[in-house]
């Protein structure tokens, strides 16, 4: 069954070395104010960066931010996923203290990604950005959104949705206009990141890479992205050194690349586990990812092989043995929350996937861990 | 050297076998008047088709092309590349006629993608397209505009030029907003394709991805899609049926990804040769690359061998023997437009190119075809 989708792309990249050196450039056209509706609302001139908290010191990256003295800088702290209650409160903060801004820049990882790009449709969106969790909920435009990527795996520098925790669900503001309107892909900006954090993040690339090419919804288009995200996963976490520069080239094309897979096709069982050790257990989604995906050899066969390879081969730390410390509540609440992902699972295994899936087959998975 | 470039996307793309019947569905909400400045011209919600005249007597595909009443079915002859001229003329006809049309959609290879850019952009550009002929010379955004490729491999579906033969130059209008807002990739369109015609015309990505990859301006994202288009063209014209559906949908992404490869890197020698022989002999863009690319063993290799084995493979008859023919003045005059496309031999041969490359060498090549 092929899926019919007319997909948006973000309307600007620039990918290269040094390109970050460009953002200042990039952004000074957009400093006007937003032309959409904003009643009673002042319209300023300003830009508002997300910055993830893990530059908080780094002084001399900061001094490179092309932010101004009218500018907002606001550190997200990533160590948790970002809230509902986040948004509203950056979105509601600034529009007080300071009106509606022309755009939003977001500096970080997935999770500053998807503050930026929540944070552009809540500034156009009233109330608050819990009922609009689901797709295509969202009702305007949102300001101008730029997004520049210091850590690389997620692909939600091209991806459709700002996944968020709300007070009960754990969901995306999923639409089209929730898509970069500018991306700035700079390989030297991810050279830094410490080893175990660049692992688990660069897997997530290659885990739904997988998921997107094993399952029944995919079609050539996400076929041809995959195995290419898929190849350079390869070169990165197998051949290369880390210290080498091309590395980070091929990684940050791979994210890009495996985030594009996903617009024909789906993630599978890895990603609906880890949705369940996510809100459940508050467990990072990229880490999430790779201790789920190493119990999942009975689905996903070699490519859990080629996984643990490169766990091995990378030297990182993959946690085990965590299932002793559950309870059979939390397990339940897991497999409830995973079982409740029917797209993933048709995807994964077809339309009659209640044939060979049931919660006693995901809690299975989850005692493996 | 890297290039700095912040490339602009197609707004929306739509892939999969039998999307060509959503086209409808696709461009209703686009039947609105234009929105930017038209002084003294009626704004109408009609759109203008443009189709390649091959599908002139091909009725049951015509009575497919959701073209109502109100709106303009135009027939190109893609026999002739376009010329500014065509465009001018059915710019003027239309406004003329009807005023200013809400959008323009072109069905066919690459002389109709091409029409239809150069047409969106000239309704809304005052006087002749000869003087925007060249980079950023356009001074303001086209009227909506959709391209639905019939043939593939041109990359003409997702570049930011639509080439033009003038009176003096064979050159693009090439600038962010000739780039379609919108594609529609049916691979079931390609599948009737005549062989010589299918073959030659994915060559076209074959040989612009062998130039984007061997020249000095590529980077690791022009790498990416360029190394995939190839392997999918490896597989499409080495080792598949033509009969086989899966063949079309791997062309036609090895098409997107080919013309997306261009995207940091250029063309090289091949391309630059092409058009010596475009514009002193007419001789169709993507038949001259082949021409062309079977004399390049002293710059493309192993690809030049590989070409040669699929020319083979495919029984497709390649004319040779053509210098024969050919008088000194014509060398000369295509050696001549072949010497001043500087960019190309400074891509091919790094910026020390004159020191290897001299009018003698390009007719040396030109003698051998």
């Amino acid at each position: 069954m092929n899926l019919f989708r007319n997909f948006k792309s973000v309307t600007r990249t620039c990918y290269g070395r040094g390109t970050f050196a460009k953002l200042g450039e990039i952004l000074e056209p957009h400093r006007v104010p937003h032309e959409g509706p904003a009643p009673d609302v002042e319209r300023g001139t300003f830009l508002v960066f997300v910055v993830d908290h893990y530059f908080e010191d780094k002084t001399e990256f900061i001094r490179r931010i092309p932010a101004g003295p009218d500018d907002e800088l606001v550190f997200i702290d990533s160590r948790e996923e970002p809230t509902t209650e986040l948004i509203d409160g950056l979105r509601d903060d600034i529009l007080k203290r300071r009106g509606l801004p022309a755009g939003i820049v977001g500096i970080g990882g997935g999770s500053t990604m998807d503050v930026a790009k929540a944070g552009a449709l809540m500034f156009t969106n009233e109330g608050s950005s819990v009922q609009y969790q689901g797709l295509n909920l969202i009702k305007r435009p949102g300001i101008y959104h730029c997004g520049v990527p210091t850590i690389s795996g997620t692909g939600a520098e091209v991806s459709m949705t700002a996944v968020l925790t709300g007070p009960v669900k754990k969901l995306g503001l999923k639409c089209d206009w929730t898509i970069f309107d500018q991306i700035v892909l700079d390989p030297d900006l991810i050279a830094t990141v410490p080893t175990d954090q660049w692992f688990y993040t660069g897997m997530d690339t290659y885990i739904h890479s997988v998921e997107a090419i094993t399952g029944t919804k995919k079609n050539t288009f996400a076929e041809a992205y995959s195995e290419k995200s898929l190849e350079m996963c390869r070169e990165v976490f197998l051949r290369r050194e880390r210290s080498d520069p091309k590395s980070d080239e091929l990684l940050m094309v791979a994210s890009y690349m495996g985030g594009l897979s996903l617009t024909y096709s789906e993630v599978g069982v890895c990603h609906a586990l880890s949705y369940g050790l996510g809100k459940v257990l508050h467990i990072h989604h990229c880490i999430a990812n790779c201790i789920a995906f190493d119990k999942l050899e009975d689905v996903y066969g070699e490519y859990v092989h080629e996984f643990k390879t490169m766990v091995k081969e990378r030297g990182v730390h993959l946690p085990q043995g965590l299932a002793k410390e559950w309870s059979e509540e939390t397990i339940d609440a897991m497999a409830e929350v995973a079982y409740n992902l029917p797209h993933m699972w048709d995807h994964a295994f077809g339309p009659d996937w209640e044939k060979v899936l049931d919660r006693e087959r995901i809690k299975g998975w989850y005692r493996r861990m």
